[in-house]
């Protein structure tokens, strides 16, 4: 008897929570920092505050105090600023990328737009959230350091990348990075993304069609 | 006697270790997230690992695999890409800026160099360094995840501006974020910086002269 429950079925493995694809999502971006248990990973899904929005729905205004991070587990949504009344696109966050807001250190005013260009769900993070979430799994401080030195290694790759490339070139290096953005945002969104006109995207889709 | 003592030149603050404008850098940049302790800021001045390097000296090279994180105290680190032998700059790290190299996440060979534009000293940390600070003062992990928080956030607005504005308003921006900038670095790497030729950086500043 004894025997028959030491072999009977895997006790561990049938306590595994089976995770949906959007917390599949989030659990892909922490393990790749740290390996997690099946404890943390259950932790993690409890601890975290998911919402869905709408296509459309505006997470930030220009001159609101953004005080909540995202993470997008599914959707787009759409970093831009309003200038002179033109809608300028400076970024595009997809499935599995943390959504910088102001809230990391210092109140002031937005200068941005975020608005999801997709029906949307995300991981919200206010303040108060970010301390519980910490005080209940303090190793979760360390992966947070090091996402976030990730992330900036990132964002200052995509800032050399638009320093040092053409627009041609940077057509091509999205075509390569994140060739899903490309049938998912419309087209005068990329080209204010990639800092052209919709016309002069349009000759660069037609130049690259060629080759 | 008794009251004589207590009222003797207090012992707290002459007690307070003098700070070289150099190692102020590092507490000011550090107090901006949090405030120190006379003997967290002794403690964090004894720990980082502080070196000098001459100008021109190269503290990261095309394809070599980065472990070192550099803090600004004095001097000037540019970033550049080698793109068909030219030259693209598409950072200046001065005073006070934490230098972002590939040490962070992936052993990947650095697809840019870091150059001393002048003579430089920098705080060094290489990943067993960091282990040590945080061993030593396991307060700095949340300050550095703070940090590198506030680091990002920086980071996409510089690309959101790059993204947003013309070359004159670039110009004219960094006119009036980094002033120093201007005076001290030459005008070809400014000019690849700003994403334009040394002869159209020459216009926009006789145009804005003229204004």
């Amino acid at each position: 008897m004894i025997e028959s429950t030491l072999i009977s079925p895997l006790p561990a493995k049938s306590a595994k929570r089976q995770l949906v694809p959007t917390q599949q999502v989030l659990i892909d971006y922490i393990s790749q920092i740290a390996p997690l248990s099946d404890a943390e990973i259950q932790a993690i899904i409890e601890l975290v505050n998911v919402k869905t929005h709408q296509k459309g729905k505006l997470l930030l205004r220009e001159g609101q105090i953004g005080n909540t991070c995202f993470f997008v587990l599914k959707g787009c949504v759409r970093q831009y600023f309003l200038v002179d009344g033109d809608e300028k696109t400076t970024h595009f966050f997809t499935e599995g990328m943390p959504v910088s807001s102001t809230f990391a250190y210092e109140n002031k005013p937005s200068k941005f737009y975020l608005v999801c260009n997709e029906d949307c769900t995300v991981v919200e993070g206010r303040p108060e959230d970010e301390q519980a979430f910490f005080q209940a799994m303090p190793r979760m401080e360390t992966i947070s350091r090091v996402g976030a030195e990730m992330e900036l290694q990132k964002s200052q790759e995509v800032l050399a990348e638009y320093i040092t490339l053409s627009p041609e070139e940077r057509y091509l290096n999205l075509l390569q990075t994140r060739p899903d953005l490309l049938d998912r945002v419309p087209q005068y969104q990329l080209a204010s993304f990639l800092g052209v006109t919709p016309e002069s995207l349009s000759r660069i889709r037609k130049r690259i069609m060629m080759k």
